[in-house]
């Protein structure tokens, strides 16, 4: 195998992660900046990954039982006022519809008219309008729960954007459920972090760890958010999904009343959780590599790309042939609920054509010429392996062996970022280590930072806030499961305090 | 057969066809108004409706071609401005963004703050956006034709509105193509027309007229604008899709070129197609009855309701065993491209529990208590025929029947549709018979209006506006296969006029 000697990305990881990211989304064509500020245009091959974690996240959320709906894009402010904590979070980043028409200037231009009585708010999140329709829906136990997801947009106005990973308007699901008691509330909001575990670890590949958000990174207004927290490869922690437990915060906001089977009028207790096209950026950055992006099989926009190599005219028709007829042959097949996605790419550009469904990170590329023809043979190329690394496969064995080999590269992607993570991951009991495995000017290389440190947190704001203060390093989550150990905090050296990760963060 | 002395619905059609509408709405809970004025909350068993249409047409759009992307909500002023003609189409009835944040003021009321340079509108269309994208995707003859389609919310200013026919936001798709000929982008305008037919006529069950739009009538920027149109039952026009050749105006407003195969630079031609929530709406007024909605089998939310019959507490056991074996024997067929979506409904709440699922327009209700069991039978109650009529039927023969039923009940939707068109369209040649046909004094029920007058246009906006004011009817289309008769203008009398469709219109 040859030592690959120059990368299809510039700069590499290691020289510049951040440009690094900017390129390799450019070089797949998944998303591209738009002229309105902060606000992406998604491309087919990013959309089409997107409408895969629709799809499956959507059957996900059928199996327990969640039905879809649909509420106003617009939120009134007076019902964002209605939870204190909840305006407070959201103030600082929202659009506001202030005019309903346009009209014309004495110059000719034109200028907002016909001034709203109240202020609309593009929403940023729609637990205060669904709650109103929650309040209506429900009178009596015999009506919960009630369990509704909505697939929408929303706008957080953000100053400075990055295309997936932070932009003003993006894609997400946010569920909202209403329930009788506390602990089935409490028992649906770890419902969902689970589903969204699956999503991440079987569909993403991407490894993530569970927990419990410290007071200060919670929801606006919640009482206890979960999140699944992924391990980027700058070894930046990444917030993948949230399921918020909003006890009764929003059903007393939003008057949710019902009555119970004692005949007692109660509030409901409430839940919310998302996910967003966030994950395609966490996707991007668990996976690719300084050639460019590596898409898991699993929610790729397609598997498969056949280039045919025709070096005369003459050879087009049966090479082309040849090449139709493997193309139906695995469109023929399944991979999970979905067909095999085949892209055929005839174009005569040389070498460029194969470093584009690189840098496009197709899991599997095919090269058919007539030698290939003469053998009924294929010469295919995985994603995960180095791009010169070719293995000549029989046709037919092709067709047969395909989804296990996606399942293969399924699975490697997956052990590579869980190795990768381990890697980066460390229990770090002494200040002066925790300093050091966080301080910049200990990292040996620009924009790489520590990982995960499991140390351990006395549970007071203000050492959290100080190791913010002094390292920009936040407490991921409080892990799910507790093993009981305890220790002395990083910060202030309380003894019996709590084991946490801790990260730089998205 | 009994006959039937009350409704399900007041008031009935023929009482009150705008009120029947909105109860009707109300009553199979598919929707309802929203505090937002104008937008409404889509409810669950109204947006699986949505979602049928949604998975349905994606795959037609697929099919021709179509890759889905996404483009921003928010669109500067200034590029709406681009083409005059738009911006003035739509000036009247934007959302105007003009503010980023919320400020507390003296008083401790939060404001809008945080000014933007310049106005953004929520897109009531993408044309411009896409094409600032389209401009920058395009710049060889190689890089034609792009087919592009976007799922998306819109935002159109509306004073009176109706759940899912009119109303501020609403859901659609809306595809952009761009073309390397006038002639490419012609055929595309025409194959979208092509596929909306198909979705309205072999999905919704809706039979649908054909054709082009005239000037006055036409989308803001057009050179042409086709649509199909279908009958309500009050015998007003329903426009239920829309199918635009733009020509090279969008392409100039948004600058895109491209390098011809000669080398010369050329603007691109380009077109854009839509359809909306708005087709829940039509789909309502062609099959609901005085009973409530009729779902169509092939876009209904569920085909089939299991009604446990339990007389006595000892009986639940066996009773539900059966149904639940019904259910998932039931589950494992196919209708379509998905499954047979089976609801069990065991709520002990007497006669309301049929009344409510007749509301919902499910096709099939099915009853089952000790009597059917013991013969191995169940009783079948279609939505198609009056609620009292029903037939007991062997449950092996039901599961083997069911996927006929449902065609059956689809099929006869839209025949009796078809037969309504052809009962209220009319060729009418004179006058004073089309007076007669639109006026309001000449209608025997209230609300209930002529239907399609096939009548003579000589093409003068002078006469197509005379008739506008003084009946409201409205050209709906010029039909696109001419049968090459010719007539004298409805209006002034001209000869070699063209026959066109005229009625009132929603």
């Amino acid at each position: 195998m040859a030592k690959q000697i120059q990368t299809a990305i510039t700069p590499t990881r290691a020289q510049d992660y951040t440009e690094w990211y900017q390129q390799v989304v450019k070089a797949s064509e998944m998303a591209e900046r738009s002229p309105v500020r902060g606000c992406m245009v998604i491309k087919p091959w990013g959309y089409a990954v997107w409408e895969n974690i629709v799809r499956t996240l959507d059957e996900m959320f059928k199996q327990v039982g969640v039905k879809n709906a649909y509420f106003p894009l617009f939120i009134p402010l007076s019902f964002l006022e209605k939870e204190a904590q909840h305006v407070e979070g959201f103030a600082k980043e929202c659009a506001v519809v202030t005019h309903h028409r346009l009209e014309k200037r004495a110059d000719g231009s034109l200028a907002p008219a016909g001034l709203l009585q109240e202020p609309l708010i593009v929403r940023p999140t729609s637990e205060t309008i669904i709650g109103d329709s929650f309040s209506k829906w429900v009178s009596s136990y015999r009506d919960l729960p009630v369990l509704i997801n909505q697939w929408a947009n929303v706008v957080r106005w953000e100053m400075r954007t990055r295309l997936f990973l932070r932009t003003s308007e993006f894609l997400w699901q946010e569920g909202h459920t209403a329930h009788a008691t506390r602990q089935e509330a409490e028992q649906r909001t770890r419902m969902m972090l689970d589903v969204y575990t699956r999503l991440a670890e079987e569909y993403l590949a991407v490894p993530v760890i569970r927990g419990k958000k410290s007071p200060a990174e919670r929801f606006p207004g919640a009482v206890d958010t979960l999140s699944i927290e992924a391990l980027m490869q700058d070894r930046k922690s990444l917030q993948a999904g949230t399921s918020h437990f909003l006890g009764q915060n929003f059903a007393r906001a939003s008057e949710i009343k019902f009555q119970s089977a004692d005949e007692t009028e109660e509030y409901a207790w409430t839940t919310s959780w998302g996910v967003s096209t966030r994950l395609i950026g966490g996707l991007i950055m668990t996976h690719g590599d300084d050639d460019g992006v590596i898409l898991p099989p699993k929610v790729a926009s397609a598997h498969v790309v056949l280039m045919p190599i025709i070096r005369k005219p003459d050879d087009k028709p049966g090479v082309m042939a040849f090449v139709d007829g493997l193309a139906s042959a695995l469109r023929e097949k399944h991979y999970g609920s979905q067909r095999i996605l085949v892209e055929i790419d005839a174009r005569e550009i040389g070498g460029a054509r194969g470093w584009e469904w690189i840098k496009k990170g197709i899991p599997l590329r095919v090269e058919i010429g007539l030698r290939d023809i003469a053998d009924d043979s294929v010469s295919v190329a995985r994603r995960d392996r180095a791009p010169n690394q070719k293995e000549s496969i029989k046709k037919n064995r092709f067709i047969s062996d395909i989804t296990r080999m996606l399942d293969e590269i399924q699975q490697n992607l997956f052990e590579r970022a869980l190795s990768f993570r381990t890697e980066h991951t460390h229990q770090i009991d002494e200040p002066g280590a925790f300093h050091d495995f966080f301080s910049p000017a200990n990292q040996e290389k620009p924009e790489i930072h520590g990982g995960f440190a499991l140390s351990c947190w006395c549970g007071s704001a203000l050492c959290e806030s100080k190791i913010k203060e002094e390292l920009t390093v936040t407490i991921r989550c409080i892990p799910l499961e507790d093993d009981g150990k305890r220790g002395k905090c990083i910060c202030c050296g309380k003894p019996e305090s709590l084991r946490v990760f801790f990260a730089k963060a998205y």
